[in-house]
């Protein structure tokens, strides 16, 4: 990454952070899959998504956690806790982290009667525990389970389970701002880094509007990297794309593919 | 998760945080597989991994994101940044988050000109760099690459590589302390969470030493929830164990598997 570029589009694109709330997360039971999607999602955006935190249940963590990166970031997202089980306590921590009370919201009620009526199941307190969204909020459609998610000013309050995680974020997506779109391209090849390392500092300095990286992966027959340029000037990737090959094919390797 | 149960588990076990350093993780180019992996290495060990934080490739807040984390808990491990190309800054980092100097370490360098010259590649200066070492730090063994982690403290640097860092992991793993061994117990049913909230509550209650939740998963053909039991009393965890595969009996559920 180029420091200087970073500051320079912190200035014109907003910003994220995700917590990603769940014991689950932090034991290695549940392999999390929602901060790529997130993040791919945001960038696609042109959101850049500073950082993500994974942090447990604990109430007075969720809550520190939330009023740290509110201030901080354009957008906060998080993921996790609003079922209807005891370890579910984002939305009391979020209505705490912004000095609210909890009440039952009258729309997430009426949903959530209807949908447990239409199949037949009880409502009872701990499903209707659901439909307690902090004073203030605004709801979330969530079209595969109906409990909803919310946003709290700049807070964005989501399902930790990856499908219903995903169609929330399909109805929040439009309600975000739009930043400089964020291209990236990028040239598989079979050299190591070593080999590369001071063409492509070389190449980063030159194009210093442009996030450059090379990211090593495994493939079934042996090694691969993959070399990779971010940034919002199409004119600049397109350069980028042309010079990373050049470089590879100047060093002996092979293009084992382009991912633009 | 049962937050007064919280408050002792950290009175005697260890504490840990882990530092995901990448840009190519927050944008959703690269899936984590990390944290999963290190989370649940810990877990055996009895080590409690309280936070994970993704952050970029940005040198002001590496060095800050150590510093705050590294008088906070026992431990503190970070992947990613540790190799040849202009990106990789976490020693650099790390030195100065430490205030030392970033000298190149003997040994690292005599075992990285062995292996470069054993395999007629050219030691040059981006892969010289990888013997660069925060100073008064200890090597960790890369078996895979040769190019070390290192310990500064109770910081450990490890490579990204998901192959690279369970290698040094595995080096690093006997050095850690032990904390009490912390089991889990697991139970897999068809009963929607709502079904069960309520006792699963009151078993929680009950259940006080441990720490008790509910997941939901996807399979081929509908819906499944993991009821899981965690903690480090293995009489509690049996009668954990009985105690859920009854409640999912009781309320007419079916039990797909117990992952004990």
């Amino acid at each position: 990454m180029n420091p200087s570029k970073d500051a320079e589009t912190a200035q014109i694109a907003p910003t994220a952070a995700l917590i990603l709330i769940g014991n689950e997360i932090l034991s290695g039971r549940t392999q999390d899959k929602n901060l790529a999607f997130i993040g791919s999602r945001l960038a696609a955006r042109g959101i850049v998504l500073r950082e993500a935190r994974v942090i447990a249940d604990s109430p007075d963590v969720i809550s520190a956690t939330i009023n740290t990166l509110r201030t901080q970031y354009t957008y906060v997202f998080t993921t996790g806790g609003i079922g209807p089980t005891h370890d579910d306590v984002t939305a009391d921590c979020v209505a705490q982290a912004f000095g609210v009370e909890l009440p039952v919201h009258a729309e997430a009620e009426r949903r959530l009667l209807e949908y447990f009526r239409g199949r037949g199941v009880e409502p009872n307190a701990d499903r209707m525990r659901m439909a307690r969204i902090p004073q203030g909020a605004e709801l979330v459609d969530n079209p595969v389970s109906i409990a909803p998610g919310f946003r709290m000013e700049n807070v964005f309050v989501m399902a930790g389970v990856p499908r219903i995680m995903q169609a929330m974020f399909d109805n929040i997506e439009p309600t975000l701002a739009v930043g400089p779109s964020i291209g990236s391209v990028s040239v598989v090849c079979d050299l190591p880094e070593g080999d590369f390392a001071g063409d492509l500092r070389a190449l980063q300095e030159t194009l210093s509007e442009l996030d450059l990286g090379s990211y090593p992966i495994s493939v079934e027959n042996g090694a691969r990297v993959v070399l990779v340029a971010r940034g919002t000037d199409v004119v600049k990737l397109t350069q980028a794309s042309d010079q990373l090959q050049a470089l590879v094919r100047r060093l002996g390797g092979t293009i084992y593919g382009d991912e633009r």
